[in-house]
């Protein structure tokens, strides 16, 4: 039934989020990593429901969808990604999409509404071929030699490759228009137990934690597995065993209470049953929205690495890959959010950093941007099992749908808007 | 120059070495997998040198090459592999087959030597399929089905596919005509230090150790490598480092005195920076000549994964894939061996196990069989830096070809024979 208040419909919301499960499903989730043809059929899909909101848009050069509108006064952005991890669940990404996708088909046609909501999906959210490079992109973050320097990292194919075989190769990037937006909104599953454990319908988040990411290498001897005495050895798996382990010893004395921190993957070269590793890498990744204890955990590593390497018989080596600052989301936005929570979820909503790195970070870089979480069973996720009841998802786009109407209100503090 | 004795030619093994060195090189190594161009264009080198030796021979279903000589007399079977381990050395196979194609090279067109010297090249030695499938083969211990379940661990194309793909595909795999030879003879690079260390030239090969392999899998819970608290965590990839630590940590105080083990491979599923690992894998491998040993450590192996799966917060498993009997080399092959070392290598030879698996390993099970090292600089193998004196390698390879002499004319024991 749709709200008679917002015209807003809970079951088209989930209709449009089963249309897109089904295409590229895997179990009940879906296997849509960047560029795949169950990717790019999800941009098209979303291309043609645009027109419903009054938006035109088409698939850009770096694989974002933008949609625009023609109508006067301010504008709202609005949106997520459509690509997924491998194997990963189905509302990663698509949540957000048809949160803002139905905000617009709700509030732009309203001429009580001024303005109206833009919907945006970013290409590559979920990392196969960089960091956030479809909405780096859009904010002028994302060089040429960027885009020729991406690599898928499910094969050997480069993006420049991979945007010829979808034909997106020679297309305009569309760039931001300064000024144009009020900000940007973003919903997303939240991906971890807080609000499941507090039995709370909305998380309302303060800040986006920063990412810091290092490649840990350790050399050492490759050899016969049969034939080199266990004295001799050098064996470089070994090393990256006993490191992991160490900092599963220090990292807790040094931490923060919400520092996390993991090591995602591993390889040994050559990697063969009977060869002695004499080489091996491992991508560790640290997480906190204190940059202070990052730094200190940073320190702690490299001094790891370098007792490591006078104990021997390995050396070791870190190198950061990856820095990433926190990013604030915008007080107003988290107001409306808040207000929104209180019209249409009971007030069961709550203040809380993002553990999880999202375009809205990005976003945040050039214009004021806020985030809402809806609860995720189990607190599961990048996992095809990933899940959130249809009747939380129907009441986050509740709260979605009116935190935008809020905000183009500009009634953003207003409890009692209806 | 030719030596008088023999007819021998020290240079002509080494130009036929680097001949097959210059296909598939790589650095001063080569890459050379099973059933690659550079692999299939050495076994033709191969089949084209045969007449030289008065053999003819072709490749087999397996890819396999048998050379076969019509003289008279009693046949001595000789030889080793021509594919490598990926980017590894110029001497691990070839050495074998060089010798073996020396010896009959010198011996077979010689009239006051009754018999004859044939050769063969066994297919995959270094397991890129299976375990020594090429001499399994031959001597009757490979099903039809088990060439159906052949993968290539480079890839994940079968091992029939791989066969169509070379021409080999319904060729007949050449099996062993039991009662034709007095045995088997292989040389080959120690592959260790204990030449090298004891300055000597030879090593009479007592018996070949067993390999046992393990594949241990770790199983937790993959999640969200930011919204997963430590405390929650089940990270199968931690599971994993800490198990080879335990390892590392247990194994010497039950290992006997030359034990070694091995963890080769590790993989993480799925093995993204973002994601923790909710599972992993590993491959395990103990190698010794005492079969009590083996028991005791795989009964630890075993008791130390069921300890760590009931600390929790991962399960272990422990499958056993694959299980080797320490093979033992004929004592009138190691006296022909030793004879011919004081004559041509001033009796610079020593008795020792090989730790390394070998085909002459299978070929043991049907014939009497033996095998001859030469040392290894700094015991490097399975790496392209792998290397041998060329002074080592033609003083191996007189004392082969007149082990090869003495076998044929029964004058096993025989110190002074010439």
């Amino acid at each position: 039934m749709p709200d008679k208040r917002l015209h807003f419909d809970g079951a088209r919301v989930l209709a449009d989020l089963y249309a897109l499960r089904a295409i590229g499903a895997y179990k009940s989730g879906v296997h849509k990593p960047t560029f795949s043809e169950p990717h790019m059929r999800s941009l098209e899909w979303l291309v043609q429901r645009l027109p419903e909101a009054g938006l035109a848009g088409e698939i850009d050069g770096i694989g974002n969808v933008l949609g625009t509108s023609s109508k006067s006064g301010p504008k709202l952005l609005a949106g997520s990604h459509l690509e997924s991890q491998n194997y990963a669940g189905w509302l990663d990404g698509p949540l957000g999409v048809v949160y803002a996708l139905e905000a617009a088909r709700v509030l732009n046609p309203d001429p009580d509404i001024n303005g109206a909501v833009e919907v945006a999906c970013w290409c590559d959210e979920e990392g196969h071929f960089g960091s956030f490079l479809g909405s780096r992109s859009y904010v002028g973050g994302l060089t040429e030699k960027d885009v020729d320097a991406a690599r898928d990292r499910n094969s050997d194919r480069t993006m420049r490759e991979a945007l010829r075989e979808v034909g997106l190769a020679g297309r305009p990037r569309v760039a931001a228009e300064r000024g144009r937006h009020i900000g940007y909104l973003e919903a997303h599953i939240e991906q971890g137990q807080t609000l499941e454990g507090g039995a709370l319908n909305v998380g309302v988040v303060t800040s986006i934690v920063g990412i810091w990411q290092y490649r840990i290498t350790f050399t050492g001897e490759q050899n016969h597995a049969g034939t080199t005495r266990m004295a001799v050895r050098k064996d470089a798996g070994l090393a990256l065993a006993k490191f992991c382990v160490a900092i599963d010893e220090r990292f807790p004395g040094a931490c923060g209470p919400r520092t996390v921190w993991t090591t995602g993957s591993i390889r040994l070269d050559p990697g063969a049953p009977s060869i002695i590793p004499g080489g091996a890498e491992m991508l560790f990744q640290i997480r906190d929205a204190d940059t202070a204890i990052i730094d200190r955990l940073e320190q702690l590593l490299r001094s790891m690495a370098a007792e490591a390497g006078a104990r021997g018989p390995c050396t070791v080596a870190v190198e950061r890959i990856r820095t990433g600052a926190p990013a604030m989301m915008d007080a107003s936005f988290q107001q409306a959010i808040e207000a929104a929570s209180k019209e249409f979820a009971g007030g069961k909503s709550i203040r809380m950093p993002s553990a999880a790195g999202h375009d809205a970070q990005i976003l945040s870089t050039i214009m004021p941007a806020g985030m809402l979480f809806v609860p995720s069973i189990g607190g599961i996720s990048h996992h095809w099992t990933e899940n959130t009841d249809d009747a939380d998802i129907v009441t986050g786009a509740a709260v979605f749908v009116d935190a935008c109407r809020r905000l183009l209100a500009g009634r953003r503090t207003s409890v009692n808007s209806t």
